[in-house]
């Protein structure tokens, strides 16, 4: 069962107060392992994955039948400063696309045999520009998480967050300089798009975000000064996977700062989550670097939505199918080398 | 329709006739790619993927809905030499492992919605030790390529094939090695996992059948001293395909090997394949360097059975869902940046 969340420190507390994996079950798929029918270590990453998902879902011998896929929308205020290719309307139109299966994330989860929830959070009402003041209110933050929070079906047994929201690199960005230090020009990269004078402008908005807000606290609230609704809507369910044993397949550069955030507020909270991909979106690698994350994939995606976790519930579903599928030498008479 | 191999030639000839891919087909995908909401590139290497494989499928808007796994398996004279961690008759208990549904590639398969076939060649006659002789006769290659070239399903609309052979790292390294020179050393690795000596008696062996085979022939004459039947088999396999115009994703060392001979006998043989994955046996960066393919997975698989390529259906499958499925900007009532 999931905690309420009543207020930003219970969100904390919820963090902290997290599950951890079933050594006991990791073990067991471990020895199992060991028996299958196949050079010990030869499915490389595959074997590490299903002994971590074992645990997580305190089961040495788990299946992956309910993958879900959600998919948060906000808009910016920060994108009055002209840092994206494309108008800040695009993101209902495309919440319009998501809900009637036109985008790219609906057919990768549909060929991922995922569900698709989509949650659009007030996207008339875009958050503070950040060079003005806090993105968003401590109600408003608590708000957003509590909207991720409550998304995650606790019947799910993987979970992907994905996101659309016109400009969010932009505070990602600003998050990821905000946690880790360094030049607004370290984490900003193009984007959708844009070109080298728009570059240049958004790590300049970057700089002074940074300059305004960084240091004044936790990761939430770096989150909640930096960041948006769909960003803390991606936090506030990535936690609630966590409460729930749930593990979640992150997804590129917007997620991975949501991910941050939690991650710079208590120690170990993604533990139970591997990074789908690599984003083609230039500081995506060093956010994952920072978070010790080595990526699945990395085919030069760089869309949001979700799509490369989509894209990479395969992976894992096939993982955990030779896992508890397999035969082991003994089933199967095959010589044990 | 597939032509008749009636001798080596015939193999040849069909190879240099093959069809190339349809330039309309894959012009009107990229067309659509263009028009699709997302910003332009952003599905990096989905978007190749799905504009490539509508070219050969002469479809710019296609489906995958029956890939098509096929192990090949064979036995290796060159094992007396004591070149594999694991005892020849494992290759037959592993046949046995196919049919009864036990093996990672089954489970594979069947996460990616293939088909799987398995074929056993002549496993009670192993090939000639290639550091006595050519490893196959004219006639044993001929036979082996036609079990491959009469395997592929003309309705497969993607093909993968892997193979299992007791000692077969050692054929694959020596035809890499006679293929593109350098030293044995530089294309042995550990295979199921010979120890630091086993390596050393593996690289010795490479070295002396490249000694006595290389530069004999074309890549096909290389195959038959040097190779194997179920090597030959996915090389006939991998032929076929292209007759038939179904694309083929490559799996690891030793599929690649085969690819190679085919490269080497006819340019551009290749083009209708992809890379699945990059092992972790050690040369086979190197040999997808030298086939000019860009891995689409690297995850330390090393197992063989067409693993890799088989956990790489998802991928391309995704791309084309993606590139057939999604909304058009004008569609979607998106506006296009």
């Amino acid at each position: 069962m999931l905690p309420e969340l009543n207020d930003l420190n219970s969100f904390r507390q919820a963090l902290s107060g997290a599950p951890g994996p079933d050594d006991d079950a990791a073990q067991g798929a471990a020895e199992r392992n060991g028996q299958l029918t196949k050079p010990p270590g030869a499915l490389g990453r595959l074997e590490d994955l299903a002994i971590w998902y074992a645990g997580w879902r305190q089961d040495a011998r788990p299946q992956i039948t309910a993958p879900q896929v959600i998919v948060f929308a906000g808009n910016h205020g920060v994108t009055a400063q002209g840092v994206s290719a494309f108008p800040p309307e695009v993101t209902v139109q495309m919440v319009a696309n998501f809900e009637h299966g036109g985008a790219a994330i609906n057919q990768l989860a549909k060929a991922a045999g995922a569900t698709m929830d989509v949650h659009a959070l007030n996207l008339d009402v875009p958050t503070t520009d950040f060079t003005t003041g806090p993105a968003l209110s401590e109600d408003e933050l608590l708000q957003a998480l509590q909207t991720g929070w409550s998304s995650v079906n606790p019947n799910a047994d993987l979970l992907v967050v994905g996101e659309m929201g016109i400009g969010n690199t932009t505070p990602a960005a600003a998050i990821a300089c905000a946690l880790f230090g360094g030049e607004a020009s370290d984490w900003t990269g193009r984007g959708t798009g844009v070109d080298d004078a728009g570059l240049a402008n958004k790590t300049r908005v970057v700089a002074e975000g940074v300059s305004l807000h960084a240091g004044t606290g936790d990761g939430l609230e770096i989150l909640r000064r930096l960041g948006g609704r769909e960003i803390a809507a991606m936090a506030g369910a990535i936690a609630a996977a966590r409460a729930l044993r749930i593990p979640v397949i992150l997804d590129g550069f917007i997620c991975s700062a949501a991910a941050a955030c939690l991650a710079e507020t208590v120690k170990g909270a993604l533990d139970h989550t591997v990074a789908g991909h690599q984003s083609a979106e230039g500081a995506h690698g060093a956010v994952l670097a920072k978070l010790g994350k080595e990526p699945l994939l990395n085919l030069g995606l760089r869309l949001g939505e979700g799509s490369g976790g989509a894209l990479a519930i395969n992976i894992l579903k096939s993982a955990v199918a030779c896992h508890s599928g397999m035969a082991t030498f003994a089933e199967a008479g095959v010589s044990d080398g």
